[in-house]
C-alpha cells in the first residue's frame, strides 16, 4: 500500500481506465470538484482512481465502474486534494514520522515536506537517514529536506554531530530527499560563508529546492544578500512587509500557523488586502505539538485560519496544495485533483470550517469522521536511536554547585532572562548570596539554577548558569533531553537534589522530560528515540505532555508555554543571553561570557 | 558570452554584489519593475546584474556600482522579463537557430522552446543535435524539445529517420533538451500506443516536460485518454472550450498566436471573461515566417494581441514570462527579473503597445531600438546536413507522366482538393482527358499536377498525382523541399518540363523553394540546411520568401498562404486526401488510395 508507482509506470493502465477499456480501482461519484488549477468548484463531478493516482476525473466516470470498483457517493461533498504542510519539523510533535502521519492523516494532511533538524543535531546523517527511510514507509507522501544547520552555532555549542557540504552532496542522492532544510545562518549566507553556500551550491546543482529561513527584520542588504545565495522560500516572515518582500524577490512567503506561531493573519494580508499574485504563497505549520494536532488539527486547522482571515477558500486551499506541490517541483506529481497525480483527496461538506469527513491518500481511505481506517504498522529505531543519552556517570547534587569568586560574599550574576511569549531572553544581572563559597539561588528573586548537560559523548559534564522568569516556588527540577538545537540536556530547578535526580531519570528512561519536586516524581514524558520522539500515540504523548505542564505549574511556573521556553534556553542563535555546553552564551555578540559581572 | 554560468557556480559574487563587497557589471537605474511573482508595478527601481544574472533588485542598488560597472539610466521605462516563447518551430521561419534568434531578440524574445520537429524528419537524432547544439551556443535562451512523432504518419510515408524511445532515451541525457516535443500522435496515446508511451515514459522518468498537440474538438474519452497519457501542455486548442478543459485537467493551455494560427482570443476568454486562474495559461507562437518577424514581431506581438484581447497587462506578460519557465521547471532559472535568473529583460515605455527599447540577454545589451547590438556568429552546419536533397539522378519531364489505365480516353481521378484558410483538403473526383495514354492536366477545370518527389534516400522515386485550387493557368511548376512532415520534394505545376527542370534547380541548390515558368527561374528561395533553413539573415530570406509569392501570383495562383498549402501537401495526417513518398493517401481512413476512382 505505502509504495505508490510513478506515473511513467502506470500510464497505460491510467489511459485504460480513463477510456473505458479498464476498470477503476475506486471512483467517487458526485463530488464538487474543488479545482486548484483553474480555481473553479465544479458541481457534480466524477473522480476515478486506479494504481493509487487519479485516472479521469470529470461528469461522468460510469464507464470506469467495473464489478470490483469500489463506489462512494459523495452527495454533494466537495472534493479538495489532499492538504500539503510545505514546511515543518515532525519531532516538534515527540512522535515518530509514523505516530505523526497516524495522528495528521484524519485531518486531510497527505504530504509533508519536514526537516528533521533535531535528529540531526543529535545522530547526524544516520539520524536524517532513519526518518527518510520511515518516511518512505508511510501512505502518506513525507518528503524530507536535508538539514543544513548543524550544529546551529558552530563554535559556540558541540552538537552530536555536524553536517558539511559532503554530507548535503550524499544525501541529496537518496530517493526521498527533496532539498535543504530551513538555512537558518542567514548571516552566513549574506556574508559569504563557505559552508554554507557549499551546501546550497550541492542543492541546487540537483536541482532541488534549498529552504530558507531569514529570521531578521532587517530587509537591507542583509536580506538582499540572502536572496542572492539561493533560498528559495522562507518561514520566518511575521509582518506584512516580510511577505511581500520575499515574493517580489522570487523567493516562496510560507505564512505559518504552527502551536507557537501565529504568522498568517498579518501576511496573508498582501493577498486579502494588496491583491499579490497569491500563487507565491504557501501555508505551513513548522512546529506543531501532538496537543495540537490532537485537539485542533493540522493543516485543515491552517487552511481554516486562512479563510477566516478572509482569504478566498479557493485561494487558501490552492497555498496548502498546488502552490506547495509546485513550489518543490511536484506539481505533476501531487497537489490536485487531476489525472496522473497521487490520488491525495478530501471530501468535505464545507470550505470556510473544513470538517475532514474522507480522506483518501494514494487511492485509499485511510479515515473517515476524523478516525485512521488503515493500520501504519510502527517503524522500528535501531539501538543506536534509542540510547542516546549518555551522561557518562550519575549525577549528584554537588555536580550543580555554582562556585562564587573565592572570597566573596555575595555575587552579581547574569540571569537568563525569560520573557512570556517571547523566544528572545533578556541578559539580566541580578544579586545573589554566596553560602560556603557556593552561588544560592534565590526563589524571592525568582532566580533559579539552570544546567546543561552534555549528554551524546557521555563526557560527564555540566554547565550551570540561573535563569529567571519561571516562577518556581518550591523545590523542584525539570529536566529535557530536547533542548534545542544540539539537544543535550537542560536541567532547571530550585533544588540541587531534585536537579540531580531528574537528569538521572531522564538519561535513565533513554530521553524524555521529567517534573521532579522533593525527590518525588511528578510527571514524565518518555522520549527513547534521540531523546526527541516517543513511538506511542500523539494522543498518549499529549496527555504525558498536558501532565507535564500541569506539574510545572504545581511547583509555581506560570509562564505561557514554559516548557517550550525550557527547550529554548540552549538555543545560542536567538539573544540574548543563552546557555550551551560550553557554558554562558551571549547571543547579541555571538561569544562565550561569564557567569559574573 | 554565450554561455551563462549555474547561479550555484556564481552565488558567491551575486552575495557580494547585493551586499556592496563588489561592483555589478550591469545596473540598470530608475525603472518600473514589472514584478511577475507579485504580478505589481514597483515604480523607482534599481536593477544591478553580476555574471549574466540579476544580483539585487530593489530601490536602490548604488551599494552595487563601481568604476566599471555599466549604468543605464531607465528613466522610468518598464523593465520587462525577456520574453519566453512556450513552444515553438524555428525550421517555419525557414531560418538557422542563429538567424532566427537575430530576429527575435531585438523584439525581446529571449527564451524559446524549440521543438526541432521537420529537421528530425530529414536528418534524424544527427540533425535534432546539430540545433541542439547551435542552441547552446547562442547568447539567449534556446531549449530544446525532442521531436516524438517521426515519422508523423508511420505506414503511410517514409520520412528521412525514425525516432523511437530508445532515441528519446538518449537526447534526455543530452544538456540542453527539456522534454518531449509535442505528442500529435494522440489516438495512439489514447489507444495506448507502446511507441508513444515509450517516449513519454522515458521523458517523465527524467522529471521533463511532455509537450502535447491534441488537434481534435472531441473533448470527451479520446481527451480524457489522452491526458491520462501524460502530456503537460497543448497549444492546439482552439475554442474557449478547449482551453478550459486543458487547464481544469493539469495540463498547460498554450495560447498561440503564430503567422497563420490565431487561437488566443477564443481562449483568453477563460481569463478574461470567466475568471480562470491565469498561472495555466502561456503565450506561443508555434510556427512564425520570417516575414512576420521582421515585419511584426514574434512574442511581443503575441503579449501586445494578448492585451489588445483586454487581459490584464501584467496577466499577459507573466503568460510569457514566469508562466512558461514554471512549466518546464525553470522558474529560479529565468522568467523573472529577481536575483539570481538569467538577467533577461526588456525596457519599454508602453505595456500595451510593448514597444521594446532595449534588450538584455543574460546581463548583456543585445538590441537597441529594434537593432541586434552584437554579433552571433553562425554556427557551422556540417556537409552531410548541406547536402541532404538526394534525387539519384537528372528528372525528365516524362517522370511526371501519369499513364491512364490501358485503353482509357478519359479518367475519373482523386483530386487533392485545397480549401482556401484551412488545412484539411477536400477529396475531390474529377473527369479528365487522355491523351497518347497519359492524363492530361486541366487548367480550365483548375486541375494541375502535384509530384512527390523522393528525396532522402536517392531512390529516384516520383510519386505523381492531381490537386485542384491553387489557380496556375500558364506553364509553370512550384518546387520546395519543405514538405510537411516527411520533407521530401513537393512539385506542383501545369507543365512536365517546367517541372522537372524546378525539381532539378531545387537539388541543384541543395533544397528550398523554387517557382518556374516556361523554362525561367522567376523565384528561389535557397534553404540548403537539411532543405528546410537558410543561413541568410531572416529579412533576405523574408523578402526571397517575398518573391516568391509574387511569382505564384503571377503563375496564376490567387490562394491565401500558398506556399503554405504547398508545403501542407504532403502532410498525411491532417484529412481527407495527401500525397506521400508511397503515393496517394486518404487521410480519412489512414491508407492508401488509388489515383483512379
Amino acid at each position: 500500500m505505502a509504495a505508490v508507482q510513478p506515473w511513467n509506470v502506470v500510464a497505460a493502465r491510467l489511459i485504460d481506465v480513463a477510456t473505458g477499456r479498464s476498470p477503476a480501482d475506486l471512483v467517487v461519484r458526485g463530488g464538487r470538484w474543488v479545482n486548484v488549477h483553474s480555481r473553479e468548484v465544479l458541481p457534480d463531478q466524477d473522480v476515478a482512481i486506479a494504481s493509487g493516482r487519479f485516472a479521469y476525473v470529470g461528469p461522468d466516470a460510469s464507464h470506469t465502474i467495473g464489478e470490483a470498483t469500489r463506489v462512494i457517493e459523495a452527495d454533494g461533498a466537495y472534493m479538495v486534494p489532499g492538504l500539503c504542510d510545505g514546511h515543518m519539523h515532525v519531532e516538534s510533535g515527540m512522535v515518530t514520522v509514523t505516530e505523526f502521519v497516524r495522528a495528521v492523516l484524519p485531518h486531510g494532511t497527505t504530504t509533508m515536506f519536514v526537516d528533521p533538524h533535531e535528529i540531526a543535531n543529535v545522530l547526524g546523517l544516520k539520524g536524517v537517514r532513519l526518518m527518510h527511510d520511515e518516511a518512505m514507509a508511510m501512505p502518506a507522501n513525507v518528503f524530507v529536506q536535508m538539514p543544513s544547520c548543524v550544529p546551529s552555532a558552530p563554535g559556540l555549542e558541540t552538537a552530536g554531530a555536524e553536517i558539511g557540504p559532503a554530507d548535503v552532496a550524499e544525501a541529496m542522492a537518496w530517493p526521498n530527499i527533496v532539498g535543504l532544510g530551513e538555512v537558518m545562518n542567514f548571516p552566513g549566507v549574506a556574508s559569504g560563508d563557505e559552508k554554507m553556500l557549499g551546501e546550497i551550491a550541492e542543492t541546487m546543482a540537483v536541482h532541488k529546492t534549498v529552504g530558507g529561513h531569514y529570521a531578521s527584520a532587517d530587509l537591507g542588504r542583509m536580506f538582499h544578500g540572502y536572496v542572492a545565495g539561493g533560498p528559495a522560500d522562507d518561514h520566518e516572515g511575521t509582518r506584512l512587509e516580510d511577505a511581500i518582500a520575499r515574493v517580489r524577490q522570487g523567493m516562496r512567503a510560507m505564512l505559518r500557523l504552527g502551536s507557537a506561531w501565529y504568522d498568517v493573519a498579518s501576511q496573508i494580508r498582501a493577498v486579502t488586502e494588496l491583491g499579490l499574485d497569491p500563487r507565491g504563497f504557501i501555508l505551513c505549520t513548522d512546529d506543531s505539538h501532538s496537543g495540537t494536532i490532537v485537539n485542533e488539527g493540522h493543516m485543515n486547522r491552517v487552511v481554516r485560519h486562512a479563510i477566516a482571515q478572509g482569504c478566498n477558500p479557493l485561494v487558501a486551499i490552492q497555498m496548502a496544495t498546488i502552490n506547495t506541490a509546485s513550489h518543490f517541483g511536484m506539481e505533476r506529481e501531487l497537489g490536485s485533483i487531476a489525472p496522473g497525480r497521487r490520488a491525495d483527496m478530501i471530501l468535505t461538506t464545507d470550505l470556510p470550517s473544513l470538517p475532514v469527513d474522507t480522506v483518501i491518500a494514494r487511492g485509499e481511505v485511510v479515515a473517515e469522521e476524523g478516525t485512521l481506517t488503515i493500520d501504519i504498522p510502527a517503524y522500528r529505531y535501531p539501538d543506536f536511536a534509542l540510547n542516546s543519552v549518555r551522561l557518562g556517570r550519575e549525577l549528584r547534587a554537588m555536580d550543580f554547585d555554582i562556585p562564587a569568586p573565592a572570597g566573596a560574599n555575595e555575587v552579581t550574576a547574569r540571569v537568563i532572562g525569560v520573557v512570556e511569549n517571547q523566544a528572545p531572553t533578556k541578559a539580566l544581572e541580578r544579586t545573589l548570596a554566596v553560602s560556603d563559597g557556593l552561588v544560592v539561588s534565590d526563589v524571592a528573586q525568582d532566580v533559579c539554577q539552570i544546567a546543561l548537560v552534555e549528554r551524546h559523548r557521555a563526557t560527564g559534564e555540566v554547565a550551570n548558569g540561573l535563569v529567571s522568569g519561571f516562577g518556581y516556588n518550591v523545590p523542584c527540577a525539570v529536566a529535557s533531553t530536547v533542548a534545542h538545537d544540539s539537544h543535550h540536556m537542560i536541567v532547571v530547578g530550585t533544588d540541587k537534589a531534585d536537579m540531580a535526580q531528574a537528569a538521572n531519570r531522564v538519561a535513565e528512561v533513554g530521553g524524555g522530560i521529567v517534573v521532579i519536586s522533593r525527590g518525588r516524581e511528578l510527571a514524565l514524558v518518555e522520549l527513547p528515540i534521540a531523546g526527541l520522539m516517543s513511538n506511542e500515540r500523539a494522543e498518549v504523548v499529549a496527555e504525558k505532555a498536558d501532565r507535564m505542564v500541569e506539574a510545572m505549574r504545581a511547583c509555581g511556573c506560570t509562564l505561557n508555554n514554559a516548557y517550550m521556553q525550557h527547550s529554548l534556553l540552549a538555543l545560542v542563535v536567538i539573544p540574548e543571553l543563552r546557555i550551551s555546553d560550553k557554558g554562558l552564551v551571549d547571543v547579541t555578540r555571538f561569544e562565550m561570557t561569564d557567569l559574573f559581572v
